[in-house]
């Protein structure tokens, strides 16, 4: 029926685009804009055009930022010796907000995947080996996630970091705080009794 | 971190008011976004406004349209004789799925809920009367939802048609089709049964 009203079938198209959203919750959206003021859809409207000419990549780090370099490339109170890999902007936050890294970044923007066509050309990975090189890092962290991609990027990066006389380290397998053994998967629980530590 | 970016605060603040949307899902969201060609960012931010600028409410039914009155209160080939009211143009749309009912429609825009400060004057309650003593409806299918405000609202409605000599009926209570009795919560199968037929 509505689909005979030619702009909400548009907009619902646009927003079925985003992801883990699919036709019926975008109907909802759209329903819920049809209710919201013009002001408000202008304002929502503005901030989606401000985001692309605003936001770009830091051409240092590859992180997501309005100034180039970004602040964490030119804040001269972090850790010149100390480079944290990440796959994504979002991962970089994470380790942000955790306030246990003082270091520099390096966004991959990706992680390899040979089935998908992913090589080390197709991600930062050769932008990531010229600030190594040019660098003075004594530790490079390999946050890479714990999927199969994130595992062969940081098994790539340690073959290519180590041979430099650089420490190439990961994050902790483990279980997370606050859980419940019981609840936790047997590949975790695994890798968590493997990395056991002196108490 | 990513507060300290403006334009992408202002976004993520923008897609968090969605019904259902939190702050790590507009996140999300706003990445995605970063990642798209400024050219698709752009058909979304149109379409956004081209909903606001075209589609409006129906002066006859309420409906949403962009055509005033709506293709359903000007198409010739419907029952003017039987009328339904649903609360939201969502439920019409349900409805018109079916293919089960060829009268004319009315949306309420709401539904009745004194708690909530909302009684008849605020819901397309008067205009649905009016249509109701212009119009030469034999029956009346109050088709709101099944909630405490829509049955309330059922309730009401039934209270003011049937004096008219009009015949007010609700949708049939009862087992979803397709639906497992074991799953199906007590309420249900209590009104199923209450309302069991003869085959």
């Amino acid at each position: 029926m509505l689909d005979s009203i030619p702009s909400f079938g548009r907009l619902v198209a646009e927003l079925a685009k985003f992801p883990g959203v699919g036709r019926k919750t975008a109907t909802r959206l759209a329903f819920f804009l049809l209710k919201q003021s013009r002001s408000e859809c202008e304002a929502l409207s503005r901030a989606i055009l401000e985001l692309k000419d605003k936001i770009g990549f830091c051409s240092h780090c590859f992180n997501v930022t309005e100034t180039d370099p970004c602040q964490l490339c030119t804040d001269p109170g972090r850790d010149d010796q100390s480079l944290c890999v990440v796959e994504e902007p979002q991962d970089l936050i994470a380790i942000e907000r955790s306030r246990s890294f003082r270091g520099r970044y390096h966004v991959l923007q990706g992680a390899l995947s040979p089935l998908d066509g992913i090589g080390p050309e197709d991600i930062r990975i050769p932008e990531l080996l010229e600030r190594i090189n040019a660098g003075s890092f004594s530790e490079i962290l390999v946050a890479t996630n714990f999927t199969v991609e994130g595992d062969a990027t940081a098994l790539y990066l340690a073959g290519l970091i180590r041979p430099l006389g650089i420490r190439a380290t990961r994050l902790a397998h483990g279980i997370p705080t606050g859980s419940d053994l019981e609840y936790i998967d047997d590949a975790t629980v695994n890798r968590a009794v493997e990395g056991r530590r002196e108490i």
